[in-house]
This record gives C-alpha cells, sequence and structure tokens, in this order.
C-alpha cells in the first residue's frame, strides 16, 4: 500500500515504523512542523512536508495522527483527493470523518508510546472502525500487516476503551511519579520500587485486578491509612488522593479476596 | 539457621518459601488458624502450632509476619525466650519490638505477594534494620541467602518506602480494576489492556516516570478531558477520582517532556 502519514508524533512514528517494516511504501509526512516531519520521513524514506497543498494525490491511503481538535480541518482538506482517510485517535467519533468523506475510518493503537521506547508493534492492540463491511475488511486487512492484535470496535467502544487505558496506564504512571517523589524527598532510590511495579502489572496479565488487590485499604487497616494520611499532611492533593482511591478500593467489588 | 515464623499469610508463605530453599530449617508455624498453619507448615517442612505456648524455644530466629497491630502482643510473648526477633512490616517502628527485646530488627519485603502468583525471591528487595551494627550484619547475612537486593533502611525511610508502595503497586491495580469495570460495562474483554498495563510498568524501569507521563492531562487537552468526565457522570467517585488525577499531571514537575 501508498501510504500519507499526517502528523509527527508519538503515534505516527511508532506507526509508521510499523507500516514501513510491513513492506508498505510511505509516500509522504506532513506536519505543520518540518522539522518534526523531516526527522520520522528519513527514518521510513518518506517526503517530509509541512503544508497541506504539497500532499501527493497518488497515495491510497492517509492515516491522520494528530491531536483532537485538529483531526477536522486536515479530513476537509484531504477530502476532495477521494482517498481512503483514517484517523487513531481514541476518543474522535468516525462521524468527524464521515461528515466530509464516505471512504473512512479508525486505526487506533491501544497503546502508549515514547520517543526514546521501542515498542513490539505486532502485540499492540489495534481498534479498527470502516464506515461499512467493505472498508472495515480493508482497513483490517492493512491492521493485520501489523499487528496479531485486531479487534473491531465501534465509535463508542473506543471511547471506553480510551477513558479506560487513561485509568489503566497515565493515571498509574503519575502513581508511580508519587512514590518517585515521596522517595527522592528521603534520598531513597525509585529502583528500590522497580520489581514492585514490574510485579503489580505483571499479577493482572493473569488474574484480574479485583481479585489480587492488596494493601492498608482492602484490608480495612484504619491504623496504617491514618499513618500515611498524617505523613501526607503537607501535600493536600496527594492526602485527598489518599483518601479518594482508598475509599474506592474499600467499596470496590471484590473478587475472590484471597489476597488481602 | 533454625527459624520460626510466626504468621501464615503471603508474606510468610513466600518468605518461608525462600528461607527453605535457601537452606535454613523452618521449626515451626505458628498462626491463631491452625490451617492456615498447616498449610504452610507442610510445605516448609515445619511444625504447625496455634498457641504461643507451644512455641519450640530451640529456635534462633523468630520472623513476625502478622498484622501491624497484633505484632506488640506477640513480641511481649517471645521476649522472654531471648532470641533475635524480626519483624516483616512496612510501617511499624523496630522501637516497638525494642521495648520488649534489644534483640531485633526489621526484615521487610518491598514486593506485593499473593497466594496463587509466584515470585522470584533473590529479586525482592529486602529493606533490613536492626537494634545495632552488629545485628544489623546478622540480619543482611541472613537476608542476602534470599536475595541479591537487600537495603539498609531506617524506621522512618521504611515508613516512606511503604507509603511509595500503596502509590506505586495498590492504587495502580484499583485504577487496573476501574479500568475492568469500565469494559465489562460494554462488552469490552480486558484482555485489550493487558499490552499497555506491560508497557507502562516496563517503561519506568528506564526512565523516570515523571519523564513518560502521556495522556489528555500532560497535554491539557480539554476537550478530551471533559468529554471523559461526562462519561463518569453516573458515577461520581470515580468522576471525582479523575478531576483529581488529572489536577496531579498538570501540577506535576515534569521532566523532559519530550513525549506528551
Amino acid at each position: 500500500m501508498r501510504i500519507t502519514l499526517i502528523g509527527s508524533g508519538n503515534v505516527a512514528t511508532h506507526l509508521g515504523a510499523a507500516l514501513k517494516n510491513a513492506g508498505h511504501y510511505i509516500v509522504q509526512v506532513y506536519s505543520r512542523n518540518l522539522q518534526h516531519a523531516a526527522l520520522l520521513a528519513y527514518h521510513i524514506k518518506a517526503e517530509a512536508i509541512d503544508n497541506l497543498q504539497q500532499i501527493d494525490p497518488n497515495t491510497d491511503i492517509f492515516i491522520i495522527s494528530v491531536k483532537d481538535d485538529a483531526i477536522e480541518s486536515i479530513v476537509k482538506h484531504l477530502a476532495p483527493l477521494n482517498k481512503l482517510i483514517l484517523h487513531t485517535s481514541g476518543s474522535t467519533d468516525i462521524k468527524v470523518l464521515l461528515q466530509y468523506r464516505a471512504q473512512a475510518g479508525v486505526f487506533y493503537p491501544l497503546q502508549t508510546f515514547s520517543r526514546n521506547k521501542e515498542v513490539n508493534f505486532r502485540e499492540v492492540p489495534l481498534c479498527i472502525e470502516g464506515a461499512n463491511a467493505g472498508i472495515t475488511q480493508q482497513i483490517k486487512e492493512l491492521a493485520q500487516t501489523v499487528s496479531n492484535n485486531v479487534y473491531e470496535v465501534d465509535s463508542l467502544q473506543r471511547r471506553i476503551l480510551h477513558l479506560a487505558a487513561v485509568f489503566a496506564c497515565n493515571f498509574p504512571n503519575y502513581l508511580y511519579s508519587v512514590a518517585q517523589n515521596l522517595l527522592a524527598q528521603h534520598n531513597l532510590d525509585f529502583d528500590m520500587l522497580k520489581p514492585l511495579i514490574t510485579e503489580t502489572a505483571d499479577k493482572v496479565q493473569q488474574q484480574l485486578p479485583t481479585d489480587v488487590q492488596t494493601g492498608p485499604a482492602v484490608r480495612n487497616d484504619e491504623l496504617t491509612m491514618n499513618k500515611h494520611l498524617e505523613m501526607l499532611q503537607d501535600q493536600p492533593l496527594l492526602q485527598q488522593l489518599y483518601q479518594l482511591l482508598s475509599q474506592g478500593i474499600i467499596k470496590m467489588d471484590k473478587g475472590s479476596n484471597a489476597d488481602k
């Protein structure tokens, strides 16, 4: 396939590399910032552009990976070229594309991407949606060239997945950073927590999170929780967070609860 | 060493197995519940007891792994036997032991243990503290027979580590459970989130959490955050959590911020 990437951020970078490795031809990389476009384009042997007027119409698919609120203005530009248009956003409805272009769909990778960390793209869950069954099939075939985990997911489900991903990824990472700061304040090395973080993520690969909750809150160990709240007395946001998260755990719909 | 375990929960179970595997002799396992004691004792070829009067004085070390508020009453019982007494609690000061027994210390494994999940104990960070330098050395030698990651940590630092562990383990697991429930409400499989959870934990093994924060909050993407809050309107606790965690991320002391 001849593919044009609109955007050059983390998603475009990792997806572009995966598509290139799968044997597709990347025609162009567009970014408002030509240097950003050039950096990605160089790696995947594409042309870098920073002006939508320079778009090469000789492509099969446009994949839009830009900030959610920029998608619509880009689709307007691309629609007259009569190609398949996909976006990669978790929380943007397919309708945003369909109002300008009937041949459209979604290609949402449910993963967190960082510039300096490689990801095995074959394991990335790809959530796809097409304007109709034929387009869905076309997107599915493209998706299967880069990932073993392709899911057909409608726009509502995708919105839920994106929200769930915030809870399962962005928020845990923030909590890791809270732990990092607590340790740093007492000259303790973040390395000490790494096996614990790995094990916590590892455990839910085999068992459901509700079945393996541990810690003071699930034991309703008020002595320890009160000690912790006292230690956080100079950090009101963390104190409030501790209370709210503990409250959630106490109320949670527990599983077997063998591991309190 | 001849070692007696007081308690038969997750910590005692995993620590007992590690000590046994390292060649130590486990004399007895005490629990208020004889069946619980017997289950662990069977695996590590020890005697099970449910009465502190049955304690065999022919041991070198008592390791107490019971709920924090039960530690003191147990030390009182054991002190007259004149052996080394250790506890494994993250948030109990060594002084709780020292008021009854001068030859005492702490042996705190900084890990989450579940009944049905094996852990490579050699990688578990063991935080040790002794009543004096000689005892610390003795505990260190014992610790090194089961773990490659032995740290000398005082009671204040250990309290911080325990609090940090709640933020880095118990709270993230709760957030995984929130994601699990959101997906279940929309007939989506929790499996879809597993690669994301693994990658999030994996990323902070090489980089600091503050350097790899992603998601709508760190981009200050109000459009997406408002959509998410709207989706949570029937779940006030989650809505409040979403707001508070996002607020924390927005305020966080970011690193390079290359990966928003």
